[in-house]
């Protein structure tokens, strides 16, 4: 069996082999000089003074029309945190690669040297006239959700946070699929979400969205709740969602529960908790790169369904499944941005994706390309669920 | 004939046709899962740890070993001058291309939404762990002076405005070999700059570290002496250099020099003017994209050279002649910084890439690639002159 020593030395390895992995071309030959006036210096000009007259222009004459900008300020690379930005650029440059590779969008990594969330949002729109939209991309929370909701508010340009979205319409396109499996209603569903990240309080937003009722939230200190006088502007939202005023321990909580999102190394529970749960738990256990409990003991405490981040465990929840395709559609129907709403459009996508559904084959595999094709005629169609 | 308002048209279906030309491309192919995982998610963290650890495997291990960005803020787009950030991009999307076809250099155009020159050097540090080296790009002086001195400064990767020191180069290898074919020396020259310029005073500077002693420096005002009150702190620095404080008017000036380098539509010269220089004067005019005097009517008026920008008339003055040899060269050495050393260096390189040298074919075309290749090994050699 491949260790993980192994696949640490062959990632590096390849990486050195290939130098750099992303590159770019010209869809144009340059072969004579009557090419490179016409096209270059000086009748380039032509182009300039259209879009100089009518902005729109520049997605008819320039990369504008394709690009999108992958900006991290690295303050939440993979579960390493905290590295510096040079650090995070590789995981930048792949991000870049699977736009490309997953559907032929044209993105480029830029890894910035500050964490001052004004600073960033005033970067973003200093480059924004050269891309078509901008990436966001393990970017720590709470500081994300202000950097997101300004640059939508101050750009015209579709702005999505990676690790917020994708990953929430990945995990809700997982629900839909496991709760099939069950004949359940997602909105009967009692799901508790342990977790204080960017995505855990992105996919709270969009089970709401989907209809979910009954959700309850845990940060590392406990149950949100009217009893907490720690919490951020983002953690009182959830509060006012806390009808019940609900206060358990996480443990009172699973007692509960049918739909457990863990994505915490908090300790505040064990891997047997897991048998206190509702008949046929769904699980999903997040934590990179191990998960808070494996696929094999989780079954043994009676899961119905897990999931996890892993490659080489079935049901691996992986944001490439959306990217592509909502980030495709957006751009061919030139909206002005990406909404929760096109959020549930892509998750139900891609849960219909799958023709034979078992516990053990959720969701399609990122080898699916035809995946992208699909989510990114939904948006394009505006197609309601 | 093919007309101006043919080229203009044809640039724009061009333009169009293509709608973008830059494109990003994987020099990886992602087949299997196992590609997948070990490249991305979760081995990617490998190479992160390691650039974490020491900062200078970025070059081993990303596409920082070959990218640079081609940065500008539309001060001084073409002739056209201060258009708007989007209305610049045609220009930076073809820099970027020209960086990946004449040498290989994967280039990304970022236009910015800011004219501040404390703006734009923060943010150029701010984006700067991303790229290799940074090429500035139709910044107008004297700003441009500024940004890049203090980019230098600030930063541990080479910077390089273009307009400046490619143009420059160029000028200095057109003089070299055009000496070459009156046999006579540089140092000796008497040369007069009727320009205000980027581009004019980095000429005035090479042509110094290449050893010409007698240049006359005009401005729309008239040449820069002690009689003048105001002048910025860039035209102070040429004052120095007025050893006899010549105060003369630029036609006076003109019946002094034997080399001209004339870009600048003031309208204080006639084309006539050109007539009552020394013996077999060498012109450049340098207006884009009319030049002030047409090769035609320059050598009526006894001009024994003339170089424009066109690629109509013989001898174009083209910075893509330079740019990606140097970039290529400083890169392949990793250069700490592209210095006026090596500008001389590349100057010469270019002059001596000519085999047959007539008063029509001075430079080489762009069209003949192997240029580029001669100057990055006199680059990477530190070949002194």
């Amino acid at each position: 069996m491949t260790t993980w020593i192994d696949y640490n030395k062959k990632s590096l390895e390849l990486h050195k082999a290939y130098h750099w992995k992303l590159a770019t071309q010209s869809k144009v030959k340059l072969e004579t000089m009557d090419d490179l006036s016409t096209y270059y210096s000086p009748w380039v000009a032509a182009p300039c003074i259209e879009i100089d007259k009518n902005p729109e222009k520049a997605y008819e004459y320039t990369w504008k029309s394709n690009s999108v900008a992958v900006v991290s300020d690295w303050s939440a690379i993979l579960w390493l945190w905290n590295l510096w930005a040079l650090a995070g650029l590789p995981v930048m440059e792949w991000k870049a690669i699977l736009f490309k590779e997953f559907w032929n969008i044209d993105a480029v990594p830029i890894v910035v040297n500050t964490q001052d969330p004004d600073e960033i949002i005033k970067l973003v729109e200093q480059i924004a006239p050269s891309f078509w939209g901008i990436n966001l991309e393990d970017i720590a929370a709470p500081k994300c959700f202000y950097i997101e909701s300004e640059l939508k508010k101050r750009l015209n340009i579709p702005v999505f946070h990676d690790d917020q979205h994708w990953t929430a319409i990945v995990v809700l396109a997982w629900i839909i699929n496991a709760l099939k499996l069950r004949t359940w209603e997602l909105k009967n569903q009692k799901i508790v979400i342990s977790w204080a990240g960017a995505a855990a309080i992105a996919i709270w937003k969009l089970l709401q969205e989907a209809w979910a009722k009954n959700i309850i939230f845990s940060d590392s200190k406990g149950i949100i709740s009217t009893s907490r006088n720690d919490l951020n502007e983002y953690k009182k939202e959830i509060l006012a969602y806390n009808k019940d005023d609900i206060s358990w321990t996480i443990k009172d909580a699973l007692i509960w529960a049918d739909i457990f999102i863990w994505a915490s190394k908090w300790n505040i529970l064990t891997s047997k908790d897991i048998k206190t749960m509702n008949t046929k738990p769904i699980i999903f256990a997040l934590a990179n790169p191990t998960p808070e409990i494996s696929p094999e003991e989780a079954k043994k405490w009676w899961a119905f369904i897990i999931a996890t981040w892993r490659w080489d465990y079935p049901n691996q929840v992986n944001n490439v499944l959306v990217f592509p395709g909502i980030f495709r559609g957006a751009l061919d129907a030139r909206l002005p941005q990406i909404t929760e709403k096109h959020a549930v459009i892509a998750a139900h996508t891609l849960a219909a994706c799958v023709k034979n559904l078992t516990v053990d084959s959720i969701l399609p595999t990122v080898l699916e390309k035809d995946v992208a094709n699909k989510i990114a005629k939904a948006i394009i169609n505006g197609k309601e669920f």
